[in-house]
């Protein structure tokens, strides 16, 4: 007897289509920001995650919660971009176990000039085809599967509290 | 003077959003392949895009197209499945190029026994959270997201013709 619930049609579908934005947005994003400013996209959150944060300083555990990077592949993203001079760390003297983070001015040009090619391909292969009934429909349906699958804290601080949807406007 | 399109509120939490579903839904379902049934989520999607096929066999450039991973990537896979018995290989005689990749019978039954706990991770962490509605809306929006940064042929035969959303039912 199978008690199985197969999936139908219409979630096989979808399921492939994730698996396939999965695989394909993250790549094609990458792509743009190692062609056009040297970065990885892992690299370019880590920037914009510190310039969104106060005094530009993050503790390197929120960061890597922050960027859905593990601490070792943050660890390493800082290592090149500390060399780079686009960010520092510096021991927390109150807490040995605990570092801190922080963008650099010369870290802030290299976002700011990055970011307006990084904008314009997350539009070319997303938003310009997206109407804005359709990216609150996504944000409404993402909510929840986010609740499943992302720890607390993480998603930065558009959506502040948890990553759950209860707290976050669903556009804006 | 600054042209750059930047997001707003709405579509910067959704940039987050599926960025975060980029990198944990695979992950998660591959952690529930890989402990109960000894398989990478890659390596399950090649066994069923196998399955699907007419007599079990695809091309491997096809195969690579329908799973979405590169030929070296696949070839990497294949060789582990062919060690296993679960997949073999021959040259196509008239093209030398050419390798089918072909499901075994001892492939089907490792697709089969692992197919049911792997439906249940994909319902738990998605499905069980997402109204028909929902799922039908999701395949909608994310078509014309497909068709940017898709290859076309990809998607597998459930989506005939090409990747595009056009020629698919949104929901069976």
């Amino acid at each position: 007897m199978d008690t199985t619930r197969w999936l139908d049609d219409g979630e096989l579908i979808l399921w492939k289509r994730l698996q396939a934005v999965a695989e394909f947005l993250p790549a094609s994003v990458d792509a743009q920001l190692r062609a056009d400013s040297g970065l990885t996209r892992f690299e370019y959150y880590v920037l914009a995650m510190l310039s969104e944060a106060p005094d530009h300083t993050r503790p390197m555990s929120a960061l890597a919660l922050v960027t859905n990077g593990s601490l070792s592949r943050l660890s390493h993203a800082a290592t090149r971009l500390e060399r780079e001079g686009w960010i520092s760390r510096a021991r927390v003297p109150s807490d040995r176990r605990a570092t801190l983070a922080t963008l650099t001015a010369a870290g802030l040009r290299k976002l700011e000039a990055s970011a307006p090619g990084h904008v314009e391909e997350v539009r070319r292969v997303l938003f310009d085809r997206l109407s804005v009934e359709q990216v609150r429909a996504l944000n409404a349906a993402l909510a929840p599967v986010i609740d499943a699958l992302v720890p607390a804290g993480a998603l930065g601080e558009s959506c502040p509290g948890s990553a759950g949807a209860g707290e976050c406007p669903p556009n804006g």
